[in-house]
C-alpha cells in the first residue's frame, strides 16, 4: 500500500465530485481498490439501505472491471464501513437528514449518515471518488463533512404534452440520485393529455392519452423506485386551466356553454382556453373523488395543483359563470381563480396533503402551509417569501430554454443580493429543473436534461461560494460519463438520431457539423416550426445537443487568448485546429446534408459554418502577427457573424458570441 | 408526381429490403411519400393489425420527418391500401399462412394478405422500401410476392446465465420483427438461475434467481408483445441436467445422496454435474404440476425441455438410482434420460403441447412429434430427419463464436448438397440463430445480437438462390439502422463502452483502434479469462464489435486488389488510408490505452495494430512497383501476422486473413 504525501499529494487526487460537498479535506494517501473490497454495515441496516450498497458494488465493479464480493458482513471488518443510525422517515418529507461524512484513510474508509437517506447520498460521493491511473484504482484519501444547501431539489418533467415510459423515468431517477436531487416532480396532466389510469374515472385515460399513460401498478413501481434512492415524488395535475385533456371524456367538468363539447386532446401548444368549471358544486364532488384516488397512489406529503396559465377566456364567455361571479362577488377572473383555489385547499388538506401551485396560486389570505413554485423568476419568489410564503425557484432552469450550463448554474435561488431578511431566507426551500416536453420524446428527453440538470444540482446542494465555471465544466464532463453509465442516452442519442437522419453509419462529417451546432431554444422553434404535439421530432435540431462541450471549450480558448495573446500557445494550435477542421470537413459536410430533404436546409448553415470558420483563422492570425487586417476585414466579418445569427434550419452556432469577440480584438488598421 | 422510365428506373430503385422477398419485380416509377400519406384497411382489420399500422406511420414520418394522419380509413380510399381476408390463427402455430403481395404503382400501392401476419410481414416490407433523395421521398413501383422459405425462424435466448429485463426482450421481439424472425424461444432456465415465477414452486426464483426474474404478469406482457408482431414464444426449461439453480429451493429434486445438498446457484460455466432425480415419483408430481403452470402462461403449442449436456455423474454416484437402472434394464445413463424423457413426453402432451429438445432427447422410439433442436450441427439434424423427426438447426448459427455475419450467411439449414428426399426435407422446419448468454449482459446483448442475426434471418426466410455476400453486407448496413430505429443498442454500445472505460467522452483514438478489433469467440475467452457468472463485463472485448463494418470492407477491398492489382485504384487508395490512420493514431491510442489497467492490457495489440499497418502499406507498394520486396519481407512479416494471432488481451484483429493474402500475393525477389 503506497502512502503518499507531500509533492505526490496533488498526483493522487483529483476533485470530481459534483456536486461538490460542504466540505473536503484531502489527506495523504490513498485506500486501494482491489478485488478484496468489502462493504459492511455494523450498526442499522435495511432493505433499502442493502440495495443501495449493492449498486455501489455494481458501479465500483463496472469502473474498475474488478470483480469485488456482493456479500455485506453486519460486523466491523471490511474495506468501507457504512455506519447508519436508522431508517430515517418512513415517508421522506422536507426534513429528512440527509447528512453524512465520509472519511478514507490508507487502510479504510467509513461513511457516517445518521439516515438510510444520508447513506445514500454519501454512497454516491463513494462511488465518484473512485479514481484509476494507468496502474491501478484507489480512494483518494480525504475527509468529507457533507449536507445540502436546500432542502428541496428538484427536477420536473411534463409527461403530458409527449408521455415517456416507465424505463425513462427510472433512468431519470438514477440520473437525479446520482448528483443527489431529492424531489421528482412529475406534471402528470395538462391539455395534450392526462397520463395516470384512474378506475374511478377511466375516461380520463381512455378518452383522453391516447393510450399512453402510467397504469396505478406502474406509479407504485416509480414512487418505490424513488424512494429506494431518497426521492420524493411529487404529483402534479395542473388545475383549473391545461385540462382540456380531462375534458374529452368528462366534458360537464369544463366551464363551456351546454353543448360547447364535444372536447378533443389540444395538440396544439400554448395557452388553451377552456378551464374546469368552478362555479358547480359536482366539479368539487369530482375533484374530491379524484384527488382522493390520487393522493393514495402517492405517499408525499405535498401535492401540486398547478393554477397556471387559466387565462379566465371560457369563465367570461359564460353568463352562468358571470352571474356566478357577481352573485359571490368576485370582481374578475382571477379572484375566481381565488375562489376555485379556496375550494381545492380543503379537499387537498382532507387527504393530508399540503398544496403546491405555481405562481398564480398566490393571493392576498391564501393559507401560509401552500407552497408558491415561481415560473416567473425570483422576483415573485421573493415577493411571496417577503409575505411568508414557502416557495420553489424554477424559471431560471427552464431547460427548454436551452441555455448552457453555465447561465443555469450561475442563477442562484437565493442570491448574496437578496433583500430578504434571514428567516424570510429559510421559506426558500430550494429550486427545480424543468423539462417542458413539447419538444422531446422518450429519445431525445436525457439530452435535454442531461447533463445539464447536473450543474443545477450542484447549486442546490453545493455552498453558495462554489461557481468556478471552468471547474464545474470539468467536473461535468467526468459526470456526464457518470450519468451514461446509469443507462442515460444523453451522449449517445447525438450520433443515433444522426445515423436515422443519414440513413447510414458513417457519419463523421454529421458528427463534426454538429459539434459546432446546438437547438434553437423552445420559443424559438416554436415561432419558426409552428410545432403541434403531432409535429414529427426528427430533424437536425433533434439531434444536436445544448451546450455540447465543444462550445463552451471554445469560449474558454478564446477569452483565454484575448486575456493574453501571447500566452497562450496552445489555445491557440487547439483553436485553429478547430476551425480549420470544420473547413476541411465542409465538403463531405454538404454531400451528406445533400441526401435527404430534412438534412438539405441546413446547407446554408454549413456554408456560414465555413466562412465563420474562415473568420476565426484569420482573426487568430491578424492578433499574433504585425500584418494589418485589411480595410473593412472587421466590419465584413461582423456582418459575417450577425448574419449568421439569423434563424436557419432550427440550429444555432455555439460560438458565435466569442468569435464576435475575437474579431472585435483585432486593432483596426 | 414524376413518372420515371428507362434510363431512370435505375436510380430509383436501390433494393434494401432485408431479408429479400420470394420474388420482387421493380416496375417503372415511384410513389411519392407526402404529408397526405394515408392507409386503409377495406377488408378485414383487427387490434393487431391496427397497431401494426400505427408503428407503420410512426416509422414512416420518422424516416422523412413528414408528418401524416394517424387515421387509419376503413374505405377504399387511401395512398396504401392494406387488404388483409382474416385474423390468421388464434394462436399462431407453425402452419400460419405468412404470405403477402405489395403492389406499388406510381399513383397508389397494395397490400394483399390472406392473414393478419402476412400483413405484418408485408408492413415490413412496406417501411423498408421507403427511399429518401435529395429533394423527396418515395417508395419505388415494384411487384412483390413473399412468403417465407422456412416455417421456423426463431431467435433463442438466454436469460439465464445473465439476466435480460423485459425492455430488452421487447426491443429484441422489434429487432426480429423488422426481418421476419417469427419464433422467439426464451431459455428460461439453467444451472445458472431460474427465471419465471412460479406460483406454486416461489423458491425457484426466490433462492434460484438472485432476485432476477420475469414476474408472471411480465411473461404474460412478452407474450402479448411477441403476438402483436407474429412472433411465436416458446419457453425452454432445460431438463434433466442445467438444472441446479432448481436445487436450491427444491433440494429433493436433485439426485444426490441424502443431506449431499444444500445446493447454490452455479456461477461457474460448462456442464454440471447435478442432475434431476429420474427414479422418484415425486420427481414427476413436481414437472406436473410445474409444467401445468408454466404451459398456463405461454399459449404456444410447443414447450422446450431442453434435454442436452446431462453427463449422468450424479446418477452414477447414486446407488439408489443405480439400483432403480438395473431394476428397470437401463444399461446406462443415456437409457436412465430416454426413460426420464418417456415419463416427462405424457406431462408435457397432457397440457396439450408438442414437446421439443435438443439433440440429446433423440432416441430410437421416440414418438414423432417431438421436435429435435439440433445443437450438434447439420448432421445430427439429417440423421434425425432420416428418421422422420422434425427438426430446426441451431449449431452453424450461434453468435457467441463469434463468427462473421457471412459465415452465417452462407450456413443452410437444407444444402443443396442434402441427400435428403423431398418428403425428409419437410422434415427440416427451419433454424434458430442461438445467443448464449455467458459473456453479455444487458448493455452488450443487442451488440451481440444484432445485426448478425439479420443476416441468418434472411437465409431462414429468402429463396436459397440468395447468396450474393456483398449484397448482403451492402443491405445489412442499412437494415443495421432500420435496426438502431427500433430501439437496438447494437451501434451506440460501442462508442458507450469506450466512455466507460476511458472516463471520458474523448474516444476518437480509441473508436479508431475498435474499428480493428473483434471480440475472441466464446471458448477462446472462457479459456482464456476463466470467466464465470460474476466475472464482470467491462474490459475491451465488451465494447468491440463482432463482425464490425470495417471487417467485411477490408477483406473485400483486398480481395478486389487481388484480383486485379491495377484496377482497384479507389480500393487502393481506401485501403491506405485505413491503415495510415491506424499508424498516425498509434501515439493517441497508446495514450488512451494508458490511463486505466482495464485498457492498458490492450497496449501490445497497439503496437501489432501499427505494425501490421505498415505491412499492408508495404504490401501495397511493392504489388504497384517494380522495386521488389527486400529479401527476408515477406517471412518477417509473414511472421508478425502469425504473432499477431496469438491470443492478447481478449480482442482479436479482423483482418489478418486477408492482410497474410496480400503478403503472400507479393513477388518473392
Amino acid at each position: 500500500m503506497a502512502i503518499l504525501t507531500g509533492s505526490a499529494l496533488a498526483q493522487t487526487f483529483t476533485n470530481t465530485l459534483l456536486p461538490q460537498p460542504s466540505s473536503l479535506a484531502a489527506q495523504s494517501g490513498q485506500l486501494p481498490f482491489t478485488t478484496t473490497f468489502t462493504i459492511a454495515t455494523p450498526h442499522f441496516h435495511d432493505a433499502r439501505l442493502d440495495a443501495a450498497i449493492q449498486r455501489t458494488l455494481i458501479s465500483l465493479e463496472h469502473q474498475t472491471a474488478l470483480p469485488i464480493s456482493k456479500i455485506v458482513a453486519t460486523g466491523n471488518s471490511a474495506t468501507l464501513i457504512v455506519d447508519v443510525q436508522g431508517a430515517g422517515q418512513p415517508i421522506q418529507s422536507l426534513d429528512e437528514d440527509e447528512t453524512y461524512s465520509l472519511t478514507v484513510t490508507p487502510t479504510s474508509a467509513t461513511l457516517h449518515a445518521p439516515t438510510v437517506v444520508g447513506a445514500l447520498r454519501g454512497l454516491q460521493t463513494v462511488q465518484q471518488l473512485l479514481q484509476t491511473d494507468p496502474t491501478h484504482s484507489f480512494f483518494p484519501a480525504v475527509q468529507i463533512e457533507d449536507a445540502p444547501r436546500f432542502r428541496w431539489r428538484g427536477l420536473h418533467l411534463d409527461v403530458s404534452r409527449h408521455f415517456f415510459p416507465v424505463p425513462v423515468i427510472k433512468r431519470t431517477l438514477d440520473g437525479m440520485a446520482s448528483v443527489k436531487l431529492n424531489v421528482f416532480h412529475w406534471h402528470l396532466s395538462d391539455d395534450q393529455g392526462f397520463r395516470v389510469e384512474s378506475k374511478r374515472f377511466p375516461r380520463l385515460t381512455s378518452l383522453g392519452s391516447n393510450g399512453l399513460f402510467y397504469t396505478q401498478d406502474q406509479v407504485r413501481e416509480v414512487v418505490a423506485y424513488a424512494r429506494d434512492r431518497g426521492i420524493r415524488v411529487v404529483p402534479e395535475f395542473d388545475m383549473p386551466g391545461h385540462t382540456r385533456s380531462w375534458f374529452v371524456g368528462y366534458p360537464d367538468l369544463a366551464s363551456g356553454l351546454a353543448g360547447s363539447g364535444p372536447y378533443t386532446i389540444r395538440r396544439e401548444f400554448g395557452i388553451e382556453d377552456a378551464a374546469i368549471d368552478p362555479t358547480r358544486e359536482s366539479t368539487y364532488q369530482f375533484l374530491d373523488v379524484l384527488i382522493g384516488e390520487m393522493t393514495s397512489l402517492f405517499p408525499d406529503p405535498y401535492f401540486h395543483v398547478g393554477g397556471d396559465e387559466s387565462n379566465g377566456k371560457q369563465w367570461k364567455s359564460n353568463a352562468r359563470i358571470v352571474d356566478f361571479m357577481s352573485a359571490h362577488t368576485l370582481k374578475d377572473t382571477d379572484a375566481l381563480q381565488v375562489y376555485f383555489n379556496q375550494r381545492l385547499l380543503p379537499i387537498v388538506q382532507k387527504y393530508h396533503k399540503h398544496m403546491v401551485g405555481w405562481d398564480e396560486v398566490f393571493h392576498p389570505g391564501l393559507p401560509k402551509d401552500v407552497i408558491i413554485q415561481s415560473w416567473r423568476g425570483a422576483k415573485a419568489l421573493t415577493e411571496s417569501a417577503t409575505q411568508g410564503y414557502q416557495g420553489i425557484l424554477s424559471q431560471p432552469y427552464y431547460l427548454d430554454g436551452m441555455k448552457s450550463a453555465k447561465d443555469n448554474y450561475l442563477a442562484d435561488p437565493l442570491p448574496t443580493t437578496s433583500t430578504l431578511t434571514p428567516e424570510q431566507r429559510t421559506f426558500v426551500l430550494g429550486g427545480e429543473v424543468c423539462m417542458w416536453a413539447e419538444h422531446i420524446d422518450e429519445r431525445s428527453v436525457d439530452s435535454r436534461i442531461w447533463p445539464r440538470a447536473a450543474a443545477v444540482a450542484e447549486r442546490f446542494w453545493s455552498p453558495q461560494s462554489i461557481t468556478d465555471v471552468d471547474d464545474m465544466y470539468r467536473r461535468l464532463a467526468v459526470q456526464s460519463i457518470r450519468l451514461e453509465a446509469v443507462g442515460l442516452t444523453h451522449i449517445s442519442h447525438e450520433a443515433t438520431a444522426l445515423r436515422q437522419l443519414a440513413g447510414t453509419e458513417n457519419i463523421d462529417p454529421l458528427l463534426i457539423f454538429a459539434s459546432a451546432l446546438e437547438p434553437v431554444s423552445f420559443s424559438d422553434r416554436y415561432r419558426q416550426q409552428h410545432t403541434t404535439q403531432l409535429t414529427p421530432l426528427d430533424n437536425l435540431i433533434d439531434a444536436v445537443r445544448p451546450d455540447p462541450p465543444s462550445r463552451y471549450e471554445t469560449e474558454r480558448m478564446i477569452h483565454q487568448i484575448l486575456k493574453a495573446p501571447t500566452a497562450s500557445p496552445e489555445a491557440r494550435t487547439h483553436l485553429q485546429q478547430s476551425f480549420q477542421r470544420w473547413i476541411n470537413a465542409a465538403p463531405s459536410i454538404e454531400a451528406a446534408l445533400s441526401t435527404s430533404p430534412a438534412l438539405s436546409t441546413a446547407l446554408p448553415r454549413a456554408h456560414q459554418l465555413t466562412e465563420l470558420s474562415k473568420i476565426g483563422l484569420q482573426a487568430l492570425t491578424y492578433l499574433s502577427s504585425t500584418t494589418p487586417a485589411p480595410t473593412n476585414w472587421k466590419q465584413q466579418s461582423l456582418a459575417t457573424i450577425e448574419a449568421a445569427k439569423a434563424p436557419s434550419a432550427l440550429v444555432r452556432f455555439t460560438f458565435l458570441a466569442p468569435l464576435q469577440e475575437l474579431v472585435n480584438a483585432v486593432p483596426i488598421p
